[in-house]
């Protein structure tokens, strides 16, 4: 899975919940659409039938009912899932993939709740993923304002939203530290402004790198 | 969990389909109950509440829904929740755990029909299981014996067994070529005689273990 070269483009969307990624992987993908690109539009966990069968499994029912690392292979088996199913033959027919959240949201949530984790989430990534987007947008923003956006769609099912303020900072503070880790891949955007400013950026920052891409 | 030291003793039990495997488990299970050890008996795929749903999940429905990928990160996620809830608690506890089929059937089923994810098994064993069986005995036999068994038994889920002898003669072929790459964890025992002299055989040999144990 790792080698082959795609003529699609895969971008991801990162950032604490209600800092607004999902309204603005839709925008984007309209956008693109636009513009004359063919974009397919997708999400984790899940994004695949399979996938969404081991999210159910995941998110559903008690908290402690999975251990973390048993929790990041069902995540992992879905990725895999839904890379297959879903993403390289979106990327390998040469259109725009855009996936909300990916791998660095499993850094991210693992790696931040079990920091010990982090060497696993990796090698398991290498091992059984091994590919990274072309480009990551990091919706930033101060989670005091993502969490009063996120309490206005909470579901039952969303049970990874139930931690408060400190976690979400901590969150946010691992969101930018994985963008200096990985800088060749990810833009930061500041989410605290109207929607369509931070749209507007988004496709500047897209477009620029769809044209260094040819 | 690769590094802990446990007061009790992990036994496992590998051969092809109808090689008798289950039976031998329940036997053993009642012989070293009777000779005052405490037991646990299980097996896999399964053996936890969580393993049984992802069970569920990679046993039923077309045979198609996975890639051999994706099977095996769920196989691996369903063995490290049967771990972490049912073989390690017991181990700590100083029971002998008797568990039908365990990592080298993963080894030999998604080796063999992929001989390219021998290494992507292993290394995943490495990283999220960590640990071998003291003692894996391999119920040897000729297919053409162990098919005629298993077709008495075959029950919607059982797929796996779908393949036919050839396969199977491929399977007992791999199992005795894991018994050489382990050879300090493996014993052979002949399967095609009856039951209970292949019963008195494993009885004599995990006897011998457990006396040099200790």
């Amino acid at each position: 899975m790792t080698q082959e070269k795609f003529p699609g483009v895969f971008l991801t969307f990162e950032g604490i919940d209600g800092s607004g990624k999902s309204t603005q992987c839709r925008t984007l993908a309209e956008t693109l659409k636009s513009h004359g690109h063919e974009v397919v539009l997708t999400r984790e966990p899940g994004g695949s039938a399979g996938a969404e069968e081991i999210r159910r499994l995941v998110l559903e029912g008690d908290p402690d009912r999975w251990s973390a690392e048993t929790e990041l292979l069902l995540f992992t088996a879905a990725r895999r899932d839904h890379m297959e199913r879903t993403i390289l033959p979106a990327l390998r027919a040469g259109k725009v993939v855009i996936c909300d959240r990916f791998a660095d949201s499993t850094r991210m949530y693992q790696g931040l709740s079990r920091g010990d984790l982090r060497g696993a989430v990796d090698q398991l990534h290498a091992l059984m993923i091994g590919r990274e987007p072309d480009l990551t947008l990091l919706i930033d923003m101060d989670p005091e304002v993502g969490l009063a956006r996120a309490k206005g769609r909470q579901t039952a099912e969303e049970r990874f939203e139930d931690f408060g303020l400190e976690l979400q900072q901590k969150m946010r503070a691992g969101f930018l530290s994985l963008a200096q880790e990985f800088e060749g891949r990810f833009r930061v955007v500041n989410g605290a402004r109207d929607m369509a400013a931070v749209a507007q950026e988004i496709t500047a920052l897209v477009t620029d790198f769809l044209a260094t891409r040819g």
